[in-house]
């Protein structure tokens, strides 16, 4: 009997929108389970949801510093194994710094810190430390997503020219962040979400996606970067276009004043031999247009699917995935990493993949390599992140 | 602090499709934990599974005799809190019999029973057992689905007229029973699937879903059932048509050869105020014509939606929901049903909801009207079932 | 230079849908003039429509008798070489029997005439005067219905086991027909529409686009029929289950209440080795599940279509064809077998295809088999109707 | 009875594209007849192609400037009442100058002129001579293009924010041109085409289709224009980042390399209350998102449209209309322009709206400033284009 992983979490508490989301992603693995907790900058309510979902008193922690404490004093067998970092941005560098310091494995949201220095920091710590690194870049936990990768690292689609990204979501269309809104009050207040709004919160989603499927390495960009709501001190609003190493082009897209429209992020890709496209509101599916045949439709779960594809698969076709199983598919790559470490064997390389802090750094990058664009007069502005790791 | 419920589970072995759907569904809840099993009939395997998925070894039971023996020993905070029957069809019967009368609360997969006789007595049991009994008509957990019969019972379709419900299914256009595949060995055997293949598997489904969001009686059907894979015994394609009280028209298809489709349930619904349709592979959307505008597309998540749909959603608009988690709100429902009755409430919440013992005897039902109307030369044989519950 | 044809419109005047539909189709041909009309009961507006469209006074006739006189008496090589019959159902007789008779060509619109006995008497007529005689039903003209129907033929989806073809409109979902609408009027009067509303108006085409597409000859049919809007004569909700020689089962509805629907003609057609899907209204795709690869979708216009396809379709793919072009490829079937009889050429284009007088009749008789059935008790009723020949 | 227009034609001849879309489009209109040609460079070819249409041998000219002087000296009640410039780009000038000076109304295709000074002298002659010139910018041709135009003016989207217009083709993503394919041939070569590729054949359609449909002035544009086929002398790919006055912001992006993609044109228009999306390959719908209420689907046809969009629909709704239909639309516009010139009316009908002179070149600016654009590091470089006129 393999034993199950325990974690601990940082944030999430009452009224976020991701805290639960980590939460029944973990439960979704079957192999995790979330013993420990401190959910809230407010200790009362924090522990007041640490028991409402089933934790002990003891380890509904008042704050993180306690928690990272008494975590440690714990026998190795009742100590947390990894640690789950949602807070809001602000807070990730010194928590998931912390906890990596002392030799827990993390779970961090996105983007991961303010800076990239703070970024190599945390690097440095973590490469000392030899521990687990991951970054909740979901999307890319899509079957799907893992399917337009490993079709164009096969080769399906010659080679890569073009690749449009999308990301445009409509909430933020009016200023909601006035009107008593959590979610929208810290990600439009730079001293909580960084130097970028819109850019940062999905834009970096959309670049890890396009770097992730592509394979593609950023070498240069040039970002418009446009606030549309009055009295909002961040971006709402982000057009960059993107040159890439080998003269692909592309062009990256996220807005959060798109009214009406919800979560739509979208990825294509036009090579020399073939063109993919994804659309994140309908995951299941995978539209493939080979240069010699006519278009197809590749669904989740079927045969023709590459093995990663399939292993980040949990049902028959037409039974329909969402949201919650690839965010779990991350956890499910920690889970099977850290396995495998324990057990001094290879990780199953199928299922054991997750952004990791690289991939984290290079999001950080992009963002200041696109505000600093947005300043600037010049057309190009070089690119200081580099290629994708899953 | 709520205390959380203790299931066990009967059947859902390795191999099996739909005991991994049920644990998913209920480690999604986060309100039910498994903690006992018997999963397959060879004992050694199920406890191998048992253990694999951290059960304790005497809870990982050798038969479902052995499990209902053990657990009525348990003291009572120990002990399960209700049993999962997911075994093939032949043996729901015995099982949920024996459990129920026992005093264990059960959950048990469709099609409930192979006669109308073996439900009219489980139903007996049930009743003087006083416990709780649902049956996993899943696709009702839909929050679309929900919010479409609620459109329908609020009167925004005005009078229903017709209705028009598909379930079509590719992978038994074959002769995969013959090849050594497990799912479809036992559901093309009159002895373990029942008096129907098709029909029972999957057009009880179908005429669950028609009838629960339209709240429509059926009154008469004339069928017509066929089998196209030669040396199957039991149909893989049905065509129904339908009569409601009240006038009301309806066809229901159910087939499982239908080459290259995946899980194409399907339901459209014809007012004389507006119509709906909704389709199960894109689940977070309703299509909702009213009589006197445009076309409108409805979303999981969004304001307007009715409070049990938004009551069965778990992520904001945007961000997919599927499969298990439709299946899961079956789970959820039961949990919030038990926990009312543990606390002597009688407001339920609105999620309290899934389809119960009721509903699985109309499905019986229906299913031997549907046999019986095929053998016959009559246009119409006369219904037996009734409405739904949920 | 091949020289034009000149055709004559009977019916078709103002506030008629078809006759403009005829006009244009006829336009677009390129290939085909109209010179002469008798447009209207009331002769005077039909004159005045004739010298809008640019017809001369002379040729602007007063009532269809006239136009049959005079028309014979002019000059071969002034005389129309084709009539176009567009009246409501019930005058389609005696004008088509008249001019057919008298030696012109027909092109008449669907359903052929109101018993089968006056379509034998019809074809005897035909067949004795040696003339064409073509019937729209236009569906058939569309690019991917070629393509279904040639897949089919070819035998790429292995044998055709089921067939489903759904006719929904809203149109007729109250009772238009006594606030002043000519359309609606005509249609639901048995002494001019028939003895069916919806299954002769729609499900006419329904049966046609079924059998051209698959091949299949009609055996036996159950019907149910129904009038949903009180004081209605005939039928405006048509269900029927098929069975076809072979075993082939299928399902036809054609309902005319379908509160919000638009013209959604569709049809699904499963086989051993393969599936299709077609949709009227987005009749540029074809959608093809073959049994071992991934769902293919293809586009009007692309390479890797049959010759009759490419030779239905008049612009690139990506350019939308639209009902106009369907249509127009009926009469261009019609000049193209005229200019081959003309020529004395054996040899025909691929285009020259076009629903005939046996589509016609075979249209009649099953309306009446529908109608036989939906009085009858016993569950099925013999087709009298063979099966397609386009 | 008005009379019928008379149209001659440059260029289209046997192996062009846009000719036989042009006639085609001139015949559904049932308003203008065309009468006289000089279609192709080879006078025999020209010839030929004039007789097959049904032209008089007189009338079938061997060149442009012979047709121009032989209908100069016919009668005003024979003469052409306007030409139609379908040649490759470089011939535009010339003969559209030649035409207008002579007083002939002018049609003519896109792009209008290669060079803005070209633009505007021919501005001048056609203002001096007073005729009618209108640009075949045949995409806002569409009804439901109009009716996006119409809501946005009448505020239904508040303030436009934010303007995503995709121009994607794959059919150039080899060296087609070097395999004998004319179209591809004449649009890769700046001689004919001008000074760009992909911007100037559809790019220029893309910003037509934008500003017409927004109403937006376009102020500054930052330009990444690319060769991705080997050997090509001009752009195949094209992304430009777009402001308008008052702050909107927008993407263009036209690529012809996008392998598989047929003829994707795509707009969408976010607004402060609401956000549309329109694309060509599904022309009879647009996409409405209020701001307060579910996505609404509005169909071409329906009721709820503006007087302009039910103007430019020639079936009832769910009978799809197409490119032909959208392109007709412009010579709809132009007859009724020229009927209510003749007829010294005013007032003119909904449907007398195209393109005109001032529009074709505004796409001429936009082509030179997008190109100066791509050679420039300065990141923005000032618009000479103004608004809309459609």
């Amino acid at each position: 009997m393999r034993r199950r992983l325990r974690a601990g979490m940082v944030g999430g508490g009452p009224g976020a929108f991701i805290g639960p989301v980590h939460r029944q992603a973990l439960a979704l693995t079957g192999q995790i389970d979330l013993v420990a907790g401190a959910f809230s900058s407010d200790p009362g309510r924090g522990r007041e949801l640490g028991l409402e979902i089933g934790l002990t008193p003891e380890r509904s922690y008042p704050s993180w510093e306690a928690m990272l404490v008494a975590e440690q004093r714990l026998a190795a067998d009742q100590r947390i194994d990894l640690v789950i970092v949602v807070t809001p941005n602000h807070l990730h560098y010194p928590v998931a710094r912390a906890f990596s310091e002392a030799g827990f494995h993390v779970v961090c949201d996105k983007p991961l810190v303010h800076t990239s220095v703070q970024g190599e920091d945390l690097r440095r710590v973590v490469e000392a430390a030899g521990t687990l690194f991951a970054v909740t870049y979901n999307y890319t936990g899509y079957p799907m997503v893992r399917q337009a990768r490993d079709m164009i690292q096969g080769g399906r689609l010659g080679t890569v020219r073009r690749s449009v990204v999308q990301y445009h979501q409509g909430w933020l269309a009016t200023g909601l962040e006035r009107q008593g809104n959590k979610q929208a009050a810290w990600r439009t207040d730079p001293a909580r979400s960084g130097i970028a709004g819109a850019m940062g919160d999905i834009g970096s989603h959309a670049v890890n996606l396009l770097t992730t499927v592509t394979g593609l390495r950023l070498e240069a960009l040039c970002a418009d970067l446009h606030t549309f709501v009055p009295g909002r001190p961040l971006d709402d609003d982000a057009s960059v276009l993107l040159r890439f190493s080998g003269g692909a082009r592309g062009v990256l897209t996220a807005s959060q004043i798109a009214t009406g429209l919800e979560n739509d992020l979208s990825l294509q890709v036009f090579g020399s031999e073939g063109s993919l496209a994804w659309r994140q509101e309908e995951p299941n599916r995978l539209v493939f247009w080979p240069a010699d045949g006519p278009q197809q439709l590749l669904t989740r779960g079927s045969p023709h699917l590459s093995p990663s594809a399939l292993a980040a698969s949990r049902l028959p076709t037409g039974h329909p995935e969402g949201f919650l199983g690839a965010f779990s598919n991350i956890y499910r790559g920690v889970a099977e990493a850290l396995f495998a470490r324990q057990e001094g064997r290879a990780a199953i390389p199928e299922i054991a993949q997750f952004p990791d802090l690289m991939d984290g750094l290079r999001g950080v990058r992009m963002i200041e390599d696109t505000v600093r664009s947005a300043h600037s007069r010049e057309k190009w502005t070089s690119a200081s992140v580099g290629g994708p790791s899953v």
